[in-house]
């Protein structure tokens, strides 16, 4: 058991050393065909019997009536593309956001580095970005009328540990929380993080999940989806929704999988899976969700798909020499290293030319 | 008085012959130097004494203590940018959207047309378009413990009536909805429009327009605005509180401004101002605010600045011949032709190449 699995790391510290050595993609300008964004999914409900109240909707305007009741698209979710002149990817690249966040991670980093879609469109990709149901520019659901909520809103202490950038966090002097040795993370934009965390609803999956497969099923040339901690659960279920659609499945820290003994996975054997976890997951204050996922959920998933005859890559970062990242990889310091691992992948598998 | 009009009505005749009949931009692609996004202003505040609840926050997680208090930031705005390789206009052009709207809007049309974002892009502007304070991915605080709130949520009657598509909005029998005669809103692509709109916070005025202050201000070499409805009043006031910084106003159909007896209006004078109009605002049935902006305090402040000897261009599109725009012009069917209006416009000041 010990001598297969440094075994199998032995293989994979071999595969990074190839891929770190090899130039990443450079920088250059990008040809761009089309830009824009549109919405997918969305449901009409009305509501009736509440208060009409008086309002002044801007400074040295008419008071107006406002009347709540009425009819309201709920359920939509948003999505924003940037399409190549040249594209060399087989097929589109979405990137889909954690729980609590909306696409903008994947725009810039805190630090304000060029983020992934930079990365991806230089690399060749078209890249798709969204916003799930109920989040950033999808907008929400009145509530308690609508949409049952309550949403969470993520203090900045939660975020801070549970995204492993250190045991500590110190709200009232913000020097004495603690960093973990050789952290990725750019801990002194934090700040901007958070900033681009949106309060999250845990009782609108279903509106969500129906939205990603929705957004998937528009694709009839197929896609290959990044998805990052909350979504890689809502990606796996969209590729089980869209038979054929996904074409590989790119799971960053997911934070859970669909349970194989409760669903059919056999549609899922085709699909190469690439896992990409990062540091620190050892140390004993983690979250439970997270050790859970990484231990527990996803292997169980994981396993089952390579059990099928499912083609499944499983990266620790810290196992094949790469230290330090916190939950956030793709807002990380080397952020552009890990995509680059991602793209050689990607190329191994025949999605790139 | 007669007269004068009727000259000052042939001037915006010919001059806007002039400019539909030159060729507008060529569809094209976009060489694009960087793409990304960041966040400006905000504030940290704390929350404590609410309750502790427990939260599964992915199915098939584990279940997660959800602790409210902490620390939070609020008050910050979202920017996304694209940078040309060689843009052909002297200053960045800021799109900012109106009430209950984020930035959407300017990226597509809700019929799935190219928005002002690639027009602007084609005609060689560096476009960075916002998503204010507690809009879209600005996110918001938590209400009622940090916003006062409450959220307004815009019903598909009002859009349809405020927003001057038609006379009726008939819920129930959507046939029966009528539509204004010329109506250049692609009214068949309407759902669209409206799940592109957010919940609007009528007590975060003060956060919003510090979090545009400060946006303008990180431009040194001096911004244009295009500010849409409820942003006419924000951009005015950025430009108050950066002297020099604001290079020209572009307002389409802005629902207020200061008031001039209120403010000293003197550091504005050399700020060229354009105001755009559509039609059916003489409908008797057009909301007050729509009328009482257009006919008593955007006047009474577009005069003002005249009356200093600022230059203010102001177009009420009928009158120079173009039928049937709707509140939302930048969606409207005719939009590229108004954005290339602006364009010629921003030519003859000197603001492009």
């Amino acid at each position: 058991m010990k001598i297969k699995k440094l075994s199998k790391l032995a293989v994979l510290s071999i595969t990074m050393l190839a891929v770190l050595g090899s130039n990443s993609v450079k920088a250059k300008d990008i040809s761009v065909k089309e830009i824009g964004s549109y919405f997918v999914g969305g449901e009409e409900v009305s509501l009736n019997g509440l208060p009409i109240t008086e309002v002044v909707y801007t400074k040295g305007g008419k008071p107006e009536k406002s009347d709540p009741n009425g009819q309201f698209e709920v359920g939509q979710m948003y999505v924003q593309f940037v399409k190549l002149s040249n594209p060399k990817a087989k097929y589109p690249l979405m990137m889909w956001h954690g729980g609590g966040f909306t696409g903008t991670g994947y725009e810039s980093t805190p630090d304000g580095r060029p983020g992934w879609q930079s990365y991806f469109l230089k690399a060749g990709h078209n890249v798709y970005i969204s916003d799930a149901v109920e989040r950033g520019r999808a907008s929400w659901a009145k509530y308690p009328e609508i949409n049952q909520g309550p949403p969470l809103f993520r203090t900045k202490e939660h975020a801070w540990t549970q995204f492993r950038i250190g045991k500590i966090y110190n709200g009232t002097d913000k020097n004495k929380s603690t960093i973990y040795e050789d952290q990725k993370f750019p801990a002194q934009s934090f700040d901007n993080m958070v900033k681009s965390g949106v309060p999250r609803w845990i009782t609108s999956d279903k509106w969500t999940q129906k939205a990603y497969n929705d957004y998937v099923a528009g694709f009839n040339e197929g896609v290959v989806i990044i998805a990052h901690s909350q979504a890689g659960n809502f990606a796996v279920n969209a590729a089980l929704a869209n038979p054929g659609k996904v074409k590989a499945l790119i799971l960053i820290e997911p934070s859970g999988a669909p349970d194989p003994d409760k669903f059919n996975i056999a549609g899922l054997k085709d699909i190469p899976h690439l896992y990409i976890w990062g540091d620190y997951l050892d140390k004993p204050e983690v979250a439970g969700w997270a050790k859970y996922s990484h231990e527990v959920s996803v292997p169980k998933y994981s396993n089952a798909i390579k059990n099928i005859g499912g083609d499944v890559t499983w990266i620790d970062l810290p196992q094949v020499g790469i230290k330090g990242n916190s939950h956030m990889i793709f807002m990380d310091k080397n952020s552009d290293d890990i995509a680059n691992i991602i793209n050689k992948w990607m190329k191994a598998k025949g999605f790139v030319k």
